[in-house]
């Protein structure tokens, strides 16, 4: 079983131990590794993790990009937890170089994945810092 | 040269490309390049960059990390460049695999490179979003 780091209780890793990292179901299951990252190059966040499922689930393409915020890092396993059943991943669009210039692309996986897109949070955290008001103006 | 994609268009890079991409100091000069990135487990962001500088200035280390604030992702090169002095990195702390954890040696090293803690920002972008009120309340 690869690992995240030889030191668990570290919240930074290394790119290079990133990749390789297992990822397990939501029932603790393996079911392939992180091969790369792909990286905002302005902001430095990580927006998806490119799974590589080798023999696992018996699914067509050796390579799924997830976004990042379908995963959550499990301390205890050392590893990553994908909160994806192996229907979506069956289901996954279509997806090759040109899709990383594809907002449309992007869109249609955090639709399929079911979360948050990370422009969201991005217009999110812009309006707080604009037109934000509280409770407690009242 | 090492550049950081064949795509120079995209906003999203590989992890494996970011390895390798060449570093430039404030007056275009090839300084380094990135070796790897110092990575937070749980949001995804970059902390850090880790340089290696080879031949380059004479320096007593190979290796230096850099905070990623102090890196700027310049579209023209493809490359980053880092607003950095040589004497900045011969002075910098001394850092180790402990340094990781230490958030003192974070503190000189954000210091050292007069760039802003990513923890403030995190702290800022929270104090936001719960008391933020802006002009138009008035």
């Amino acid at each position: 079983m690869a690992t995240a780091t030889a030191h668990p209780d570290f919240s930074l890793i290394s790119s290079e131990d990133v990749e390789g990292t297992t990822v397990y179901d939501p029932n603790g299951n393996e079911i392939g590794e992180i091969d790369h990252l792909m990286i905002d190059k302005v902001s430095g966040c990580v927006r998806y993790a490119v799974m590589s499922f080798g023999g696992f689930l018996g699914l067509g393409h050796s390579h799924y990009p997830l976004p990042w915020n379908s995963l959550t890092y499990d301390k205890g396993r050392e590893g990553y937890l994908a909160d994806v059943t192996e229907q979506q991943l069956k289901d996954a669009p279509e997806f090759s170089d040109d899709s990383w210039t594809d907002r449309d692309w992007e869109k249609r996986v955090h639709e399929h994945y079911q979360t948050q897109p990370y422009w969201d949070e991005q217009k999110r955290a812009a309006g707080q810092s604009q037109t934000g008001s509280t409770p407690t103006d009242r």
